[in-house]
């Protein structure tokens, strides 16, 4: 059950309209990496968790806080917009400024969502749930979950770079922040799942399932041998069970790809040779 | 530049038609996680990679290594669906073990593609490249390279589980294989990274840019305090450069969240109270 | 901000596992008007509202609430998963009541998300966030607002109808009664909105700009004039400014639609005729 | 079945090209809430409709009319095309303000369509049946398309807002015309049907399926008592069958949301605790 | 502008319900080459017409008797949906039949359209824009219009297999007979267009716009030679414009793929090596 | 089985950046006819050939080489991105040049990629399966080929028009050229099958199943009869077995398009009238 306070977490006033910057910073609230992303993204990990509490309140707490930020950079985005010069197309004709601020924000900005943020990306795409993963598995998850945190602080700076606007700043070098938080409490447990279980996900596989001559090679499939200097093509392994090595000619091992005739019902084009 | 050889990397042969679990597979050809995914990644991260060689071939002897798997289970999948029942609707109607079949599979391996593989996931959603990530900034990319390999290696286990084809589970042993490389891979080369430049992302964020009070604080934002008994809420961080505190009742220092009145051009309900 | 507590809003208890009913209730949880998207449209119409203290409350109040009813939903999915016969497939083959379940189910259930609740619908489509509506116009929002909970308990209603899990229907008989109090609510201040401002929307536009002609006529655009005995075809329209009337055959005012022959830079096929 | 008209219902026909608000118009086109939306949403609820032959024929009247609309507006497009400056790149390196318009049109436009109308939004997403209704409950669907109509109406004012074409400001009267009828037609008919079956959807449910406690309450997750104030919150409901009540501090009735540890076949994370 | 008669084109009634194949027959009304896909194809392809009114005049009476054809199988849907055995959950737990019924229905004609058809294909992944063409050029329209009659038509074809009632077939024996006529007639018209503008589409790029080198030969970058023996890589080409010729073993004429350094503002890894 | 080589197939140089370029350039890359599409198409179409090697061979030699098509294109993306202006929002304050390349820029290209491509087409949307083609009718598919050259190669001949820029007029030179030789391949190969199998697609429909009475009727749905003067409407249809003719009012056989009234678990709106 959730409840709502109406106090945003952290400061989100420009000090200026920018609405162009506004069609950018929806990047972060309903991009892959968006804050819509992390907040469902944790919420159905922390649903879907069996067992476990102390990771599951980790996931919950981060979930909660998430939501927060959704609602942090609506608000910056809404504040960006208002003096937006939507309706001044006899100035844009001839001030060139305007006409490209009018051309370089997001029209949903004015025509759909009337100066408020759209659940969508800097390009316009609506969010969809097909960038979230909670696998049931806490390894896998916890890496997507440092996946999505790297992602969106490179995201978060990217955007500091090209404003120059105080107040987005200040946001943003919040965000920032939480990132950092973020990053480190995956890594943290991360750390702790990998020293109980092992580093291979799932870590419950019997090893009679896999095909164990080709878990430690590197396969050159792009033709010169650069990756042969790194540390993932000799030595041992992360995990501790294997010697990398190399496979400088990569062999086929399963004959050639050919299917039987198409049978009649599927009205293939008939055999011609 | 690429060429492409007929033989499979590896063997890709059913014991007998199963299409209903060649429905399931489709979730590894074509799925959030499947073989299309990294590939595709893989290969737009190569393609993106400015700088720094040895990691530019590994990821690309992996993406090309990648459209290879696209390719046996394409392959498998096509298999699978020989002999599928899909025009025997008179049976149908009196064995429901038929029916069953004819229910439970994808309608675009009998409609659509003739009993072929198509482009999707197990549940028909066309795969889509919302899915992949490179962002430019390698650990970033390694991290979510980790995260597939996980998520993908976890769907495989589980398909493992839920069939008896002897033929089919020789296949999957042979992805677990190259799983377990692709994990090993992965976190060698992001420890060489972490190492040489720190772990959190991006490493190129001036401290200044940051709200560092913020940095190291696990927020309870989720009522009950299990997740304060974690390596992530006390202790130096992973990154080296904090310590982790609780906040057990966090604030809001942000005000309340409040818009201008709309101006009369956004057409919203006039001002009412 | 938000906040959240351990305990659900109401039981999301099933006496008995039904992995085909969970993905049939997927429906409610992550389809197009599921609790994703009424919880996803309040809460971005809250944010985006200008002035209104009052209504913006309401909207508030309302989306932290769905995002209590996401969380009952995926916790019922993820136990009428809970024993789900997915690694059965050796009695399959003999039990076509098991087979037709392994064969009904949603397979990311067994594959993806390891026996919890996807972010996605009945058929297995992510959400996307082009199924909700924050437009800053808060009587078009509420009429969008009473559409998804009348959807929405429709939805339910069927729902009720194809279970007999009496601990599935004590839920559904909860979203039943809030969808109820929210239709409710929606309808009440609709009521306000419409009494003070008018009932077209939006209100705003000066009457200069309509071609009022067309206000108020029915077009019979489909042979057969059984519209025409409608409340909507003849006396007094419902906003009171004008007196429906019946255009039995329409005309077009517009000229033939004809376009200006392609510059050559377009590369059309050139002129023929 | 279908006929066509090569008359056009209404003008067409800007003044002068204008490429960038050809991107914009795009909304009203292929957009949520566009011609193409009303118009398919229309079809079919009246292919689907069982029974009631005067309100099938009301629901076919309009969406063989819309059908006309995406043709008008789509040659608004094309028309709005004619001379867009796409191939005057020497000249945009000096002159800003085609600069602007190369850069703010919609690329589809001059690569993809050649000068003519795309079945997408603003931004450029290609329109998609997840944006309409049509549910079998005649009462549910009216509400969505007086909402359809609502927002529709609402982009055209704000189209009409940010033109100072009187060709597209010609066209826009005509539309914002329709859409004053339709709002009006659907309310007259959604009266209809609440006095004669009740305002709730569906107005079929049992009363013993729904758990009447909680059908009348509003519920206070947003902190600060603003809604209370409304007519939602105290006073009889319009339903007539209950009062309304405010929930100062909702209680969660559900327990803790825990979940079964997972079975080992889904290769979850082992237990750790 | 539009006008509908209230009549099928054609017959659309089963002689019995079957909600398995109502699921399979939302292929050819809302997939890929479904009837929406041709309407709306036709249609943008009208509308987007520059000159050239023979053709104009055909592809809108395809277009619009395509819409009658959407109307068709949602009619054929619907019915086969009566009786459908939505909410016989008791009866199923015992009878595999039913229960094999009710599992592989799709379940958005029970819960989301109320034994309606749904725009969607037979997996349940609505109908989107992204399916269809108009590119402003006719010849290469054509042969879209051409591909898609032809897969549906195949389509077609493969539902016509798998059902044995002969209501269904007589209604997918008017489909099978139209798409005859429209892969004829646009045959027809890519041969008048061919013979006067020539194959090459589009037919008005200078010939020093093209590395022409290039223009004629097959290479060969999947390893076995197979492909030499075709009428595609020796002899005149049909075009009539050059020779075609074989090469063995394709040159990479690019140089290697690298790019600069990424610049410190997109905080890429820093540089390593 | 692929493998990568590390050299370009052709030039990907541009003489200088041009950020609003590369984003028109993302369409023939990620768009509905860019390369992605057209390799995944063909490589699809191979993995899924049963029979028939020659055409299986030739359909991977060109899908391979679509995949390094893709690689070029990325690479001239990326090196249109050097040097853009994203950080410099100070002087687009007063330089509107710069203000209109950053507002006309993919956002995606500075903030997600760090300047380099993205899997999505011109507007910004993601890459999506659902673009291609793969039926296992070979014919079918060979006219789906047809059909993406010739949209590809216009797209390419409308992005040759509109840049400048030497270095990228030459990659896209090469490109026009490879799109001339597969136009020209995929018509030698229709030409085969045609000859050897008829026309029509699937040619494997016994006439009994066809309602050949309206195999070769154009009807006339759009007033007007413009369209009766084409090859189309009379004489000999292609396929050889039939006389077109030409329908001046074509009639309705199907009755009126009415349902069964609704079962009450559906609920629907009781019936009215």
């Amino acid at each position: 059950m959730f409840s709502h306070k109406k106090e945003l977490q952290f400061h989100a006033k420009p000090e200026r309209p920018d609405p162009v910057y506004a069609k950018k910073l929806q990047e972060i609230l309903g991009g892959q990496f968006g804050e819509i992303s992390v907040a469902m993204q944790y919420l159905f990990q922390g649903w879907n968790a069996r067992g476990d509490e102390k990771y599951k309140d980790l996931i919950m707490d981060t979930g909660a806080e998430e939501m927060g930020h959704v609602e942090m950079i609506a608000t910056m985005i809404a504040r960006l917009l208002d003096d937006a010069p939507i309706n001044e197309q006899e100035k844009a004709a001839e001030d060139p400024v305007i006409g490209s601020i009018m051309g370089g924000m997001n029209p949903h900005h004015a025509i759909v969502s009337g100066l408020g943020a759209m659940p969508e990306n800097s390009t316009g795409v609506p969010w969809n749930a097909g960038y979230i993963v909670a696998s049931g598995n806490m390894l896998a998850d916890f890496r997507a979950n440092l996946n999505a945190e790297s992602q969106g602080r490179l995201q978060v700076a990217r955007l500091y770079e090209i404003t120059d606007d105080p107040g987005v700043k200040d946001m943003l070098s919040f965000l920032l922040a939480r990132d950092t938080m973020h990053q480190n409490q995956w890594i943290a447990a991360i750390k702790e799942l990998e020293e109980k279980r092992g580093t291979t996900v799932p870590s419950t596989v019997p090893s009679d399932w896999e095909a164990t001559d080709f878990s430690y090679s590197l396969m050159n499939f792009s033709e010169g041998e650069e990756s042969k200097k790194g540390s993932w093509a000799s030595g041992k392994a992360p995990d501790g069970n294997g010697e990398f090595d190399y496979v400088k000619k990569p062999k086929a091992h399963g004959g050639k790809q050919e299917l039987k005739p198409a049978p009649s019902y599927v009205h293939g084009t008939p055999p011609l040779d």
